[in-house]
């Protein structure tokens, strides 16, 4: 079957970076060649453009196009190569986590967000974006727990609260492409909803 | 008077970065404050993006997306803030040589640049951009007798003769923005024209 690419997307502590592990070890012993990636990064010039994100502040619209230069660096020479090739590919966070984060979180304009995409993207997307939700209250206490303080654990809940609201609104906004899997249950319980989203959706065994 | 934020635009050889201090200096001379930059680069967020540029090859939309990462850098927190400040700006190579170098040189496309643009600048623009206009093969003698070797001079005749015709083609098109001179006269006489132009232009004593 022609290979997909689908995105995993959602809060802090929503368990996006265990699920993607599973989802990937769960097609690749089905037999799929899987390209499991991330974002900001995923290929080297994109991962160089990731260290230079993370080294300073940025002007809100620089850092917004920085983003898009990785994700169309990562696009071209990863992504797209990769499913010429065949493989199916899973990746940690697209341009949805820009609108998130940037923009709903951020407060970055949404017209300059839809213009990087255009620019960049054309009409390039995930054929299937899974946004593990979990509230906002429930993520940071597990992000805590587990140690993790990076820039953006640290802004507070009333950003955590805007980024959830805006990746929920986009999910509404494409159900085509979208797929909201309650991130609150037991990590077995998320895999199992992942993989019959993955069978529904695109006609995996 | 209302400071203006002057760009100077050309190929390589025409005597650019010359006449962008010697245009500094005149209005310093005169009593303005003046910042003088260039670009890539400019201010030091943009700086970075400048040497990760040179430091690899990109795909060419996300090179494009970089020149403008930086350039919105380099506008909102150097040209901006000084023109605010009642600083001139003198600049050497603003968003035509993107135009120039990535679009008509390496046939990036057009729309890209219209894109990234709006999306990063919106209705910001240089007051006047002087374009040194030299025929090719003059201009490379001159980079070459004074050892440059960019990696844009490596690129062949062709290459810098689209680079030129896409300078010449968009002074036509902007014909309030630009101001051709001719760059092959001896430098004194460039200079003249220089001067000539700013006070015809931005009404300069």
């Amino acid at each position: 079957m022609i290979p997909k690419f689908v995105s995993l997307e959602g809060g802090e502590g929503s368990g996006k970076s265990t699920q993607v592990k599973i989802l990937s070890n769960f097609l690749a012993s089905n037999g799929y060649s899987v390209l499991r990636t991330r974002e900001p990064g995923g290929s080297s010039g994109a991962e160089a453009v990731r260290t230079l994100l993370l080294s300073r502040s940025w002007d809100p619209l620089a850092e917004m196009a920085l983003h898009f230069a990785a994700r169309r660096e990562h696009w071209s020479r990863s992504i797209r190569p990769s499913l010429e090739a065949g493989s199916w590919v899973v990746c940690d966070r697209f341009f949805d986590s820009t609108l998130a984060y940037q923009v709903g979180g951020q407060g970055a304009p949404r017209e300059v967000w839809d213009q990087l995409r255009a620019a960049l993207l054309g009409k390039v997307a995930p054929d299937l974006t899974l946004l593990l939700d979990v509230p906002v209250e429930v993520g940071l206490a597990r992000a805590t727990a587990r140690g993790d303080t990076n820039r953006y654990e640290t802004l507070g809940s009333e950003f955590h609260r805007r980024v959830r609201q805006t990746f929920l609104d986009q999910a509404k906004a494409e159900p085509g492409r979208f797929a909201v899997i309650d991130a609150t249950q037991p990590l077995a319980k998320v895999s199992a909803d992942i993989r019959d989203t993955c069978r529904a959706r695109l006609g995996l065994p």
